[in-house]
């Protein structure tokens, strides 16, 4: 297995394990060699729905999309994702049924994996571990909370600014008919939409 | 303080306990002496958004709709809950935050409460009962994401048959005006479309 060196991890996972939850190094080192690396190049599908999700994911680089898919081909955007997010179904990884989900790379992904064995066997060595991924969790609760009410009572420009307040970059990643499916707009109306509050 | 007798239980209440979590009568009797009974009658709130959220509170007897109001005064309903289910805004109460959702009773309300300081000071007495919340939280967070995904890509009539799957008796508690404005649909349609899918 190809071992994951320090140098190619993005700083926040360091921080991540060696500050936010004060792993020490040798802890550190062994959690890390439970780790695998998985590209996913720009549109490829790192899950698709009906497949069952038997790993985590933490975004070393890249971006990625979750969405489901009705009976007529629509797609919907629940979520995008980038750098420091975790992705993946987590319903599905923890009941091993089929994931409802997609998610997609919006742009070349290098994702840091872990089995769900090895996790399990991991936090027993670790049990702060599962603290870390407890945390995680609750983060991934409450912004789907925050994102259904979001979906329920706001606006189309109301939702633009919670994007942008998240994302600022987004329009430099993410190409605009994506962002218009996310926020359920067509994309002239986001682009009118983005004319009119920049020129503010 | 006045006790909560066992014979005002509900059973599934009593069984979550002593079944599914397999606690000794003793442990049930020291979990329940730090319950506390909280009647809030039909159209009054459990909980309103701005407010922190400082208990978990099971629903022992009642239904109630949790919904987001917006800056015109319109009502969102996120959820309806009915015996059996928890309660309340988990952001708020884990990081003592004004609450972002309004729980108010559709029905006279009994619950079953118990104080977040309480809370952590039983579950050091008896952790399993931490592993209890945690699969609830859990539960409850499954149940944001499939609202999400209803919302974002299921037609009105396919929610329609989602709720009454969930809740088949509730056109029998909740009034028409309030299962039309969780599926976001005028009272009139939710009426026509009743008819024409019993009549099938």
């Amino acid at each position: 297995m190809m071992e994951i060196y320090r140098s190619e991890l993005s700083q926040k996972f360091v921080e991540l394990f060696l500050e936010k939850m004060e792993f020490t190094e040798e802890e550190f080192s062994i959690t890390l060699s439970y780790f695998k690396r998985e590209y996913v190049p720009r549109k490829y599908f790192y899950l698709k729905a009906g497949q069952i999700s038997r790993q985590r994911a933490y975004i070393n680089k890249g971006s990625t999309r979750t969405f489901t898919s009705d009976e007529k081909g629509g797609e919907h955007i629940l979520f995008f994702a980038f750098e420091d997010w975790w992705v993946g179904d987590l319903e599905s990884y923890y009941n091993q049924q089929p994931a409802s989900v997609n998610v997609q790379a919006m742009e070349d992904c290098e994702l840091l994996v872990i089995s769900k064995t090895d996790l399990e066997n991991l936090w027993i060595q670790i049990p702060k571990l599962k603290k870390l991924f407890e945390q995680k969790e609750q983060r991934a609760s409450f912004a789907t909370m925050h994102r259904l009410q979001e979906v329920k009572s706001l606006s189309a420009e109301e939702r633009y600014q919670n994007l942008l307040n998240k994302f600022p970059q987004i329009f430099q990643r993410i190409p605009l008919q994506y962002i218009a499916m996310y926020l359920d707009i067509e994309p002239q109306s986001l682009s009118r939409m983005r004319k009119r509050l920049s020129g503010k």
